[in-house]
């Protein structure tokens, strides 16, 4: 007999050829009816496959009377229930594609943070027009409930159905990607048998109707653009339908915010094919906009005692060979610079990928004693990486970009204070842009790894000083995540959720016992016991790039910078163009009081010239008439809330220099759930 | 008989073989002495030289009775007469130092700005233990008073002749450098002969005592690294023993205030070979510096309605084919980078060498109108440029610096006022960083040359309107310079003095009617006529780079930076242990009035931390003991005028901010006379 073990710590005997399945229905015909999947011994599993082979594999032996397992049933209401059900999906949807089109190769057909796609090979040019009579036939799969049902076949057998069913690439995979497995499992459903690890869910009937093609794309097989060109159908599904529909509001939601469109409506940003793909021109509203976040970011700077340097964009490639970036990461990155000139015949230099070595060498300057740590540089730094062109994407993944970067260089004592230090200011910074709903995930190191670099001891004190920091502080949401270290160092990641829902991973905070060891810079300072010792080292961005932080706060704040923020803060309009000079007077006024201002003098209606500061996400527009001139007064007309009414320019100015002061923001949207994390730029 | 006209307006008939000499000898005795050499119809001529055959050259005929000639007798107190006395010096040196050593082959021997120096291949090392000797040589020579003796011989006899004398380079430039030319003029003096060109002074005596040699230092044939080197001695010479004892306090006081050595000692920059030479690592307190410098002209540009953008280090090798910087500038530039990975194969990027065709490709990214016009695009921008390792100093010559660039797009009608507006700004600037010696070179086009873009009409209106701007203007010191025109349009120069009488090129403003050009970028804006019109463009950068600026200004104040400026604004010093609490207390306070202030809490005695604040160059210490803590007050130390005496906190506060808000310059020395320009980074 089998022991299962199940959550809440009761135990159970049963046969051990019994299944997921046959303990729920066995707890009761409710559970057997919504379990999709299970969890056996930590591994997801067909809800419909023996525990005791299961139990038997694990244990490495075979079934035996004292065997156990433990489980977990997993229903709709798990999420990981639900990238299970997606990937029976993409199944379903390739059944259906091969039903309507002839001569279809399968490529992979894998689950993505916020649904599937399948890549496949065919003569007909797919479009979205094709959406709806694929919808259809997975409709009718669906319908007919067919089973997934599991096969394992050896690799000969393997390589033989695939070819029988005209399968190329997966003959190409088994022979290449997979040439040390012996056994290779397919799953069935109806007459569609595809090469999968799986795991299923039961039956296409647990898929339900909450399901959407979205889009087709090209692909190329395995990412190599040397091969195939593939069709890429990206789609995606729920158990629910209200959360599909959520996201696909969600999608419509961030079309309209997107930063390109917005970018390039507002006039914030281009890129230039002359100048190169993935290489920001910042326009003068979206430099504005940038100006102001790093004079902010200087500000809090220098109340924290960090010291401003300047580096340059280049250092010879020896330097990256000391760092370990040369050649481990060259495919990310620009080709050398080759000089063959007189008398330098040899010299090569890089594009810094990042600002350590660079900082580091200004630590090395000169020598340094424990009085003078901690040591804090920053800059924001312009940094290159060659990021593949079919991964760009507007301001949010480029191949030039400034992180708002510092380096501590501290001794093993200040690292948690250091480390307050720099988790304060990124939830400072964050607060201050109404990006509140953020989470901070801990990197600890896996414990079972030997990558890592530093001492055990050094590790567990460094992870425990961590981890009671971030219990101290009023973190809204932080989770300790082993095996998610660099290998050289724990690391904190702020996951920012923005008013839409979508997580975005920007701030981050690493310690770096490896740059400052002897097998790179052999950094050092000289202890109280007169003794050299090795510094630690932390890397910070609290906003990460300035690129991609404000291509994330266009769509977060739908192009509506606040006032503080905004490119053009404040629009004076006249009634008529009687009052153009006491327009122009109060907008010499405003300027001189510190803000962005311009003026619409033009002849036309006041009606049309409000609805273009709407529509250009004006935060204020100044509007004077005669009476105004008479009076020094000007309307006051507030993009969210409409007519203040009219007050002396006096109050005007105290009333917005005290809005920016307190950088106030008043725009932003409820946040909807979270979707998957999108990453950041970080090596 | 030839008529000479002299200076005065006098005219004098003389025979056609009468010299200059005795032109002077005949206005009378002593000018004939003091005469050196004379100006014949423009051209400097030796003082011996029959003027017929000077007038007959001229006019290219013989000699007639209607000839005249316009002289100028140049003595010892005309400029031109140093530069002649000094090439004469140079031809004495060389003839001691082939007195003095064996098989020495001789280069070239030219003067500079500062003096004059004399490239030799010889096996005996030079060093400065032989300047003695050599000197003692020349005064030998000197005393001798050998006349200069100009010879004329033909292609072969002057290649014979360099033979004979064992003097290969001569040789090699008479048949390689000098081609074309059919007679070759040689000076004698003494055993001594070159190939020269003159002039020189009548003898050797003229030279005088006032002569030194200075340095020794590697050069190679023609400058090129592949070809022999030769050891160039470096020397000056003045006609008065004042000038070069003023010459030579000069010098030291610049090694004294080399930013190199300060630099270092005040750790505001260092270089690392590991990055790279001529690549600047700013340290915290040089940063410091450069970001208060930046911060003042942002705010200035701000005031001046420029655009702040950010453009990208690297541009497509493309951009650079359209803006003619590549491959024209090719050797004084990066190599380009070079793209071979998959799907990018070919691409290749160049590190920029200036902002402006970025800058021209935001002006393009949107359709530009009458209205719009002038786009002033402002950047900080770093760029990068190939010096020759050789050429490579300090922060004034470096390979990667930042512009405080800006381009103004704008129309003809409104050259004038943005010239003006660009000249205001660079005065403004240079006077607040008490740089108040300066003068403008206006560069105009040279009018009998046929390489400058742009019709003659828009010349001669820029040309117009740029003089009447500056005549207008309170320029201290303004000269037009014929010929000294970019060949895409006209420009002016800030040439400033330094405290210890040193020129150099700063800031500059350029008009440029190539780059908007249909040839180049095809610039364009809707006129008023809603015709397609092309705008002029304008760069102006009033310090030129942070590098150099900031590497002259270090020299400028020795270190000794205004309050404004200063790295370490203040420093705090306790009299004994008891005062650190207040101490610390006075230090945040002054923090958190927006200084940067340091404190000094050892237990040492007040005056030895005050020495080393005065050797700190800290502007205002602030001497904090047990009265004060009760009193509420600070004693503040000033750098240049000692105590001040004990002043309630809020009181220095109120001085200090006052002093910083006035950018209040008080340490900088009367100037020097000028020496010669030290060239800008302009293309």
């Amino acid at each position: 007999m089998l022991t299962v073990k199940l959550p809440d710590g009761t135990e159970k005997q049963f046969e051990p050829t019994a299944t997921a399945y046959d303990v729920a229905a066995d707890i009761g015909p409710g559970l057997a009816k919504s379990a999709v999947a299970a969890v056996v011994d930590g591994e997801q599993q067909d809800l419909k496959a023996p525990l005791g082979g299961i139990a038997a594999n694990c244990a490495g032996e075979a079934a035996s009377d004292e065997a156990s397992v433990e489980l977990r049933l997993l229903t709709k209401r798990d999420p990981e229930a639900l990238a299970i059900m997606r990937h029976s999906c993409a199944h379903v949807m390739a059944q259906a594609v091969m039903r309507l089109f002839d001569g279809v190769s399968l490529a992979f057909g894998p689950v993505t943070g916020n649904g599937f796609y399948y890549d496949f090979n065919l003569d007909h040019a797919l479009s979205e027009e094709d959406f709806a009579a694929i919808e259809a036939e997975m409709k009718k799969i669906v319908k007919a409930d067919e089973p997934f049902e599991r096969l394992s076949l050896s690799r000969d057998e393997a390589i033989a159905t695939c070819k029988e069913m005209n399968q190329g690439f997966k003959v190409e995979h088994i022979e290449t990607g997979l040439a040390e497995e012996q056994t290779l499992s397919f799953y069935r459903q109806g007459e569609f048998l595809d090469l999968c690890r799986g795991k299923h869910i039961p039956s296409t009937g647990h898929i339900g109707k909450a399901f959407k093609l979205l889009s087709v794309a090209g692909a190329y097989w395995k990412g190599d653009n040397s091969r195939e060109q593939l069709q890429r159908v990206y789609a995606t599904a729920f158990f629910d339908k209200k959360e599909l529909k959520a996201h696909l509001t969600q999608l419509e939601e961030a079309k309209k915010r997107d930063h390109r469109v917005l970018g390039k409506q507002l006039e914030l940003f281009t890129i230039s094919q002359t100048v190169g793909s993935g290489l920001i021109l910042w326009l003068p509203k979206g430099a504005a906009i940038r100006q102001t976040l790093e004079d902010y970011l200087k500000d809090e700077l220098r109340q924290r005692d960090y010291d401003a340097v300047y580096t340059p964009n280049i250092g010879k490639v020896e330097l990256y060979q000391i760092s370990g970036h040369y050649p481990y990461y060259k495919e990310s990155q620009f080709a050398p610079i080759e000089m063959h000139q007189q008398g330098e015949e040899g010299d090569k230099y890089l594009l810094k990928p990042m600002n350590c070595p660079h900082h580091i060498m200004i630590y090395k300057s000169k020598p340094r004693s424990y009085r003078d740590l901690p040591v804090r540089l920053a800059e924001f730094g312009t940094v290159y990486r060659y990021e593949q062109s079919g991964e760009l994407s507007g301001m949010t993944r480029v191949r030039g970009f400034t992180q708002d970067d510092a380096h501590i260089f501290c001794t093993d004592e200040q690292v948690a204070e250091e480390f307050r230090g720099c988790l304060e200011m990124t939830q400072k910074v964050l607060n201050s842009l109404g990006m509140t709903n953020y989470r901070v995930r801990l990197g600890f190191r896996d414990p079972d790894s030997k990558k890592y670099v530093g001492s055990e001891e050094v590790w567990d004190r460094a992870e425990a000083a961590l981890k009671e920091v971030c219990e101290s502080m009023d973190l809204p949401d932080m989770a300790i995540e082993p095996g998610e270290a660099a290998f050289y160092g724990p690391k904190a990641d702020f996951v920012v959720t923005d008013c839409i829902g979508r997580e975005w991973q920007l701030g981050t905070v690493q310690l770096d016992y490896n740059l400052p060891s002897t097998e790179r810079f052999g950094l050092e300072y000289t202890g109280a016991d007169n003794q050299p010792h090795q510094p630690v080292m932390i890397h910070r961005a609290p906003l990460g790039s300035m690129e991609r932080f404000i291509g994330v706060l266009i769509e977060h704040f739908a192009g509506a910078f606040p006032l503080w923020l905004a490119p053009e803060q404040l629009r004076v309009l006249t009634v008529s163009e009687k009052s153009e000079e006491y327009g122009k007077q109060v907008q010499q006024q405003m300027k001189e009081a510190g803000f962005r201002v311009t003026g619409d003098y033009r002849g036309q209606k006041l009606g049309a010239k409000i609805r273009e500061g709407q529509i250009d996400l004006i935060p204020y527009m100044l509007v004077v008439g005669e009476k105004d001139a008479e009076n020094g007064t000007v309307t006051v007309r507030d993009r969210i809330e409409g007519d203040l009414g009219a007050m002396p320019v006096a109050e005007a100015i105290a009333k917005l220099q005290a809005e920016v002061a307190d950088k106030t923001v008043r725009q932003v949207a409820e946040a909807a759930p979270a979707a998957p994390v999108e990453q950041g730029d970080g090596y």
